[in-house]
């Protein structure tokens, strides 16, 4: 059996961020059998504009996001949270994957979530508003653990690799409930 | 005394988009002693990055933003819902003009919000969740009427003018409750 | 193979009660293989409080409703929206059945749910925040078909049968949805 | 000028409850020309029942919360979070409180919401939950400070008195916001 593909998509386009950098924890502890690549091109999407959505005017950034999202097996997304809800960038990026509604690269798509937070709330809020979303494009989202990181500077050391135990195991652990729910 | 000076700000860039048709109504139907005009820079707003909100970095179109809406009296918003939530241009306009947090140019800022959609429910859901994230960033938003407006569609001539009695009401009503929370 | 078991919980507690109907609709529309039950307990539910969950002090209500949960191969809950959340009495239902939080009779239980309402939105908030609780307790809740009923009264006869077939075909998908499901 | 008379209500019947210590509290640490008295019937509230909302059948004790809530210049609200959301009891107390919809006691009361948690996240979507009710309601609520006290166990001395100068200062600024909210 060939590992399951994962997408990892961060909410953040900020050089230093925690939840970049928690991907890239998430790509080294991922579970045998799954292998964890990452989506780099938030920064090239527009923001969604149903006037652009057609064979002549669709920008190209989109048709490559479907295509990395359909070829998925399955989506870890990592977001911070701004204004209690995620960023605009990470939903231009999912109200693009999430169309033509009744048959979008989202549907049915498994999805992994987790947030993290310098500060005490650890994203809360926006993982909660993220949920609500996927709920909208019909995804099947790993219920537990939820994984919302707070105090997250303190949890890495200088290369950006995340020292704290528990955290690991929580990325372990979402791994392996997304693994288990896409293998069924 | 001088009118009061709202900025009118549409969550879709659609071109035919009925949120920016109620804008355009509400400009029409504004209360004596307020005007309402429209921004209409949303579609060169990138996604919001820490990295670039300096002043070497900073893109113009985000100082435009802050400069437009701290010159108003107040903002209008009329937003579709996508996927359960506003769509990710008008959060990255959000996100952009809540920085920097302790002094935001909408922190205090009044606003009323209103939505409409196609179908049954009229944008609900993304009107709450608009509502939450103005919570976040301490504007002051108009608590009622609440207006979401359903079957949108059916509620135009082909001019682009309302023709809904209600719904000229509803306009009007926020409005004025805007007029008097700014007047307070 | 023996039927599922299905419990029926109604949000409501007025006798004529649209909810409540809804519910007595889904049992004489349940599919083969399925039969839908009424918990109808749920006045008799006091509030929570953890000083009265103990051997000693617990209502018979309390274990009643545990019990009913934990024979369930699944729930189907209705409720109406009551300011913008679902009734207290189904939060206080929530809440007992929800603990011991580690291993409640909630926990990876079936549900499904679903909403209606006379006004034009059809407890579209309610459901929300009803499976924005699901997930605190850790139900595994169908996605779709979202079923939230505007418009309620017209969609009845005298006998309260439903006679509007979008609305029967819902409750259909839904009770199929549920049992698909739980048969894995 | 008479004292604002300031209703505490707290979500939980616990009798240690740390809401209801944190009410206690905020009665010593009122701001001059503030009274905070406490609302004790909340055990003795049925669930909401519209069919008991008339004359002859409505409950002593809904009349009683009507009438307190009704001679009160607004409310402080502690509440703990269960499952993602408010109490049970707190919420039928709001869904009593609220109608007649038109001319309830909570239309255009003024608000103060905290809450309190042993855990992490402080009850952060429990109060949002509740903030979301209020609107329906229209009460008017204040936005900031936002008070959410986590690790709340830490917080008191075995007198049940807060200890702990941060929390202590965020109660006196909330019951500041309100005091000057009311008196406009």
């Amino acid at each position: 059996m060939t590992d399951l593909n994962i997408l990892g998509i961060s909410g953040s386009l900020r050089a230093g961020s925690f939840n970049t950098a928690l991907l890239r924890n998430a790509q080294k502890h991922a579970p045998a059998g799954m292998t964890v690549s990452r989506y780099e091109g938030l920064a090239d999407l527009p923001h969604y504009n149903q006037d652009l959505d057609n064979e002549e005017s669709r920008p190209e950034s989109v048709t490559r996001l479907r295509q990395a999202v359909a070829d998925a097996d399955g989506l870890l997304i990592a977001s911070p949270e701004y204004n209690y809800s995620i960023p605009g960038g990470l939903k231009d990026l999912l109200d693009w994957a999430s169309r033509p509604a009744a048959d979008s690269v989202l549907r049915h798509k498994h999805v992994a979530v987790m947030s993290s937070s310098p500060g005490a709330f650890g994203g809360v809020r926006g993982l909660l508003s993220l949920r609500q979303m996927l709920l909208a494009t019909h995804s099947h989202v790993v219920a537990k653990p939820e994984v919302m990181v707070f105090g997250v500077a303190q949890r890495f050391d200088d290369g950006g690799n995340v020292t704290d135990e528990m955290t690991i195991n929580l990325l372990r652990e979402l791994l392996s409930a997304l693994h288990d729910q896409i293998r069924g």
